[in-house]
């Protein structure tokens, strides 16, 4: 998508040096666009721990890069076998929740654990890696399609008035490849023209709401007001919202949906109103293997000091303030999990289905 | 409550000086301790509408302050009744959605309408002022010893374990004049000795919890964690919240309440949890008169500027922080009502009731 009308992806290869992987420093947005080098397995889990880049699809889009970075680590007195597998061990460690990252790492084994030949063996996993990559812009592509007919016959509903959609965290472009999930339907209805206007969750603690989706909408040209994380049930009251989309971390197989603290919230205020809830994935994002997303999804406990401190931009440049009195405790839960009673559906690249089992074995059938 | 180990109230008359009202400046809490003089309507008016101070009982006390200090503006020339109407307006406006502050207004006329000597009016304005405040320190007290009733409940169920609370905003004894109405049974509960622990919401965009909540919890020694207003879902579902208890800016004869933005969020997930969820209030602010809360009760719009900029401490003082990018528009509504059908009950200074008319008819019938 767009970022000063110049067309970007959230990871790539540079073009002059292809052992060199690029991201956007998503931790310095939205108060500077800087892009990092990757040229290790470490560099790549590292990027992924310190959250310079975050967002479901693209951390698989990373963990396969990686694995292409780590078949440039070999000799020809490496073990092959056993670095790989250290390779994906590492990358698949780096964050608890995102079922992404093992999915990922599978596909660049299904590619490249044939070829013993190294040289060859960098070569697919580097078309792999891209491949992979153009997977998950194609998905995100066809989420956009899928998604769009819901937009769409709300607006025919409302005879064209605004559509207003809420939404939380940021599963934009910038947490996929391409387009995002969420914002995929989105762009896609502002490029018709429809009017629409999205209300954007701040999502304390890590604000990606207001400093990577307003950037983004932002520099894309789609209406919206930020809000805080408190507000959307008000707005929901009066009529306010239309839609809610949000993204998500991991589905299970009943159609649990796993995402960014608070979710759950907008979602039962949702139901309590009478507005569609949608989850917006691709089906990568769905474990068929857990069906119960309360019991069986690892929650990712974080550092206090993301609730102690808030990160923003001062005259000075930017910092973080504490926003409570010294020595006060936090808890830091990064994800909660949606029941599928609560979720109208599920938005993914093969079309849209109920949050029930029934239904996902159906429409996934191919993949399970 | 305690400050430093000594003991405070959020309003008090100056020893010294009986024409100068105090107040702390809940601004700078808790970063810096900080008490503000007030001589006049206009100060008074001021300190509601900066939000030095806050908290529906305390805009009331502050209001029957005001109409006292009015009454040391008048001179043998003022038309008494225009000018004591003036101020009971300008009061009154300050913050459209407290009633309290109407209410307090109306106490101070009823003791002082029918004197025509000035210094025996001020007087009694003084004397009504302080017995009003009196009255909110012995309503805030029984609170507590009702709502302690229910704790203690929970705790026996509980066969003595760690009774979890869960809190949004500030309703303290810094909202109030002493003891606060949520914090009036969770200081009662501590001092008998019993093992509670607090989860305190943040409540963006103006972080009474993170600033204020926490900062009296710890002075007061009650274990407390600060969560991000997300959060509360996650930890219901999990059993880790055994109540939630909130404040009350203007409750409605049906039993709808309309507190904080993001109080609602609390409520239909608690509902959704089978969690009691008590709103807990003096009946002054129970407005008799209105029943429907989300069509009647008009819910402040404040400053975008609370959202795009988060407020704290840094090395080089007291900043605020941008967290979106420059020219994104934010929108900031400051309450949100919770309908009576998710509500548990109503804790009051004349007792628990449920949230339904016919209960708070019964328990109120002296005052309709």
């Amino acid at each position: 998508m767009l970022v000063n009308k110049k067309s970007y992806k959230s990871i790539w290869l540079d073009e002059a040096d292809d052992t060199v992987v690029k991201v956007i420093d998503q931790q310095k947005l939205p108060f500077s666009f800087e892009i990092e080098d990757l040229k290790t397995v470490d560099d790549v889990c590292s990027v992924i721990q310190n959250m310079t880049i975050r967002g479901a699809p693209l951390l698989g889009a990373a963990a396969a890069f990686g694995m292409y970075l780590s078949t440039l680590e070999l000799s020809s007195h490496s073990n092959v076998k056993d670095h790989l597998a250290n390779a994906a061990r590492y990358l698949v460690s780096t964050r608890p929740t995102a079922v992404n990252l093992s999915m990922a790492v599978k596909y660049m084994f299904d590619k490249i654990s044939n070829e013993n030949d190294l040289a060859k063996l960098t070569e697919k996993a580097r078309s792999a890696a891209l491949s992979f990559c153009e997977n998950e812009i194609e998905n995100c592509r066809n989420i956009g399609v899928n998604g769009l007919k819901i937009i769409e016959s709300i607006r025919e509903r409302k005879a064209g008035s605004t559509v207003n959609i809420l939404t939380h965290c940021n599963a934009g472009w910038l947490a996929c490849v391409d387009y995002g999930t969420v914002t995929a339907p989105i762009y896609l209805a502002a490029e018709k023209g429809y009017d629409i206007h999205v209300w954007v969750d701040e999502t304390r603690p890590r604000n990606q709401g207001a400093r990577l989706t307003t950037w983004e909408l932002g520099q894309n040209n789609i209406p919206h007001t930020l809000i805080s994380d408190n507000t959307g049930g008000h707005l929901m009251q009066h009529g306010m919202v239309d839609i809610v989309l949000v993204g998500c971390d991991r589905a299970t197989i009943k159609g649990d949906v796993a995402n960014k603290i608070g979710t759950y919230l907008k979602a039962v205020a949702a139901f309590d109103n009478n507005i569609p809830f949608y989850s917006v994935l691709p089906s990568t994002s769905i474990d068929f293997k857990i069906s119960d997303g309360l019991r069986e999804i690892a929650i990712e406990e974080r550092d206090e000091e993301e609730v102690l401190f808030v990160n923003g931009l001062t005259d000075e440049g930017i910092k973080n303030v504490r926003i409570c009195p010294e020595g006060t405790k936090a808890a830091n839960y990064g994800f909660d999990v949606t029941p599928a009673r609560l979720i109208t559906g599920l938005i993914t690249e093969e079309g849209i289905c109920r949050a029930d089992e029934v239904e996902i074995r159906r429409m996934f059938s191919g993949k399970i």
